[in-house]
């Protein structure tokens, strides 16, 4: 047996201690590492409070775990001890299924979830099949490179998904921890980069990671003055928002795609969509071989999230810091 | 000058009545054409009754047109006298836009319906811009290749602007003018087909017409049993719809595509889209280019909309007919 000595919230709402568990041998499609950094997500948050009415107390939060591997299990072969991998949102799939074999992982009905019914990446330990721990290229830090794990892939899965193209006009609305990364992904994707933010004092911020326009949507007459302009829109919010006003920016064959939760319904019908053939969607992660593809692309052109961090020990101030709304931008665990 | 004779509505919902109107010199881009028939689709309905609002009268509906060459402009040399033609939603537009110049003629912002400031089919002649008349090809009768102008092409257009694929399975809300011919696309395109309808008494008519599978939408536990099956839904129905239950129906990456112009708002949050990254999406009408390939595809794969006739001096039985919901499945007016 194995003692995982972690950070744990025993109850909804209730700040983290330290807690410990024991875990038997290691699976043999298994790798275990040893965690150098984790970021804190919102959905991390979310799920301490039981917001989404799934969590499993106690809870050890985290999973934007970077880590470096102190055992691999029998059967692994393409990971070796002491490489440095990081792990998101997933710690297992089945790889059986029809999305497994597509390469679809993300969408495979029987995902583990890294934090819910697991104890997550706010520990000295993490463990996970070993197809979910994705090696960390050279020219990113192990801090930076923690947010990818989720922030990251869940703005950087819609430029494939939904089929971005360098010539599109591309608008990304909320720049905050998923946002801020969005808007340098689609600068290096070679896109016309529009910032939709209500904080206009950030506008100097927001050119410097990759906007090239910032427009201020505090300001009705701003959205109405972009009719037909945008070939894709990426909301990162989760407030409700003036569907009309954003399909109508669309261009033709426009999408609008929300990686936000958003719970209110849209106040839309499905005849706004017609003309122009437009599409609202939705995305979430996205399966291994694209969060290579998107380290690599972050490697290449120095794609990283701008960071604060915090001990590990300090797991709670981190947490209100994040929660004050005042973290520029993501905030991340270190030990 | 030209005389021509058409049937005409001369405020919202009249009869029609015979019309004549005076047209000058041919455009140099315009070919002339004698109608031999004319479908009618529920638009045109829309239109004579001013339902959206945009109708000038007198109007004189038709927007499903086929018809031999009577005379080509000046600058025409694609088309010839004599070839047989026909003319859907759009007798114009402006052929050097962005979208014109990318082939999606029907999303530029000037194009000139054929029954909106314009006079339309129901009548002996029609004029139209060279580049929106398309030939007729050889393996369709002139009656039948009609309603492939509208009704057709906006239920073919999705299949090509979503990247509907041979493997998928995909269903068809609404068995109607519109859904009879998306059904025997869909089963020429070498898709699962699947029909929903509240019609079961229809349901060998529906397998006949291509349909692997018929669902009783009625049933709100067949839906609810039907969970991640379909890879793309396309809706021609203009009711409000239980979207979370189509939602929740659509595979990993499915699409859902309204043709069918639903004014009333979604039930729906953009969060139903995030996790299997599902959209939903709009699409109306198409280019000539599809329209044409459209046509041959149906050549090949003998798919034509069943019809009922009737002569043009009939159009107001006709109507009546259509609007009594019991055609099967398409109305067209012959010369």
């Amino acid at each position: 047996m194995t003692t995982i000595n972690a950070f744990a919230a025993q109850e909804a709402g209730a700040k983290l201690s330290p807690f410990t568990y024991e875990v038997g041998p290691l699976g043999a499609d298994e790798v275990e590492i040893a965690v150098t950094s984790c970021g804190i997500c919102h959905s991390d948050m979310s799920i301490i409070n039981n917001e989404w009415g799934v969590t499993r107390y106690p809870v050890v939060p985290g999973h934007e775990v970077i880590g470096n591997i102190t055992a691999v299990g029998e059967t692994v072969t393409h990971l070796a001890v002491g490489q440095t991998v990081g792990i998101g949102w997933n710690v297992r799939s089945c790889l059986t299924c029809h999305q497994c074999m597509s390469g679809a992982h993300h969408h495979c009905g029987k995902t583990q979830p890294t934090i819910v019914g697991n104890h997550g990446g706010f520990a000295d330990r993490l463990r996970a099949q070993a197809a979910w721990a994705v090696p960390v290229p050279d020219g990113l830090t192990a801090e930076q490179a923690g947010p990818l794990f989720c922030g990251g892939i869940t703005v950087f899965s819609p430029i494939e998904e939904f089929n971005i193209k360098p010539t599109d006009r591309v608008g990304v609305i909320g720049i905050g921890g998923l946002g801020h990364l969005a808007l340098q992904f689609l600068r290096a994707w070679g896109c016309e980069v529009w910032a939709f933010t209500t904080s206009m004092d950030k506008e100097a911020e927001l050119k410097q990671l990759g906007a090239h326009e910032v427009a201020n949507t505090r300001d009705d007459e701003t959205l109405k003055g972009l009719r037909g302009k945008f070939d894709a829109i990426i909301s990162t919010v989760n407030v409700a928002l003036p569907w009309w006003r954003y399909v109508a920016a669309l261009a033709p064959e426009g999408r609008f795609i929300s990686v936000g939760a958003i719970t209110e319904p849209m106040d839309l019908p499905p005849q706004a969509l017609i003309s122009g053939q437009k599409t609202i969607g939705g995305s979430d992660i996205g399966p291994p071989a694209r969060v290579a593809r998107m380290l690599e692309f972050c490697a290449r052109h120095n794609i990283a999230p701008q960071i604060e961090t915090y001990p590990m020990e300090q797991v709670n101030d981190a947490i209100a810091h994040l929660e004050s709304g005042k973290a520029r931008y993501r905030v991340v665990l270190t030990r």
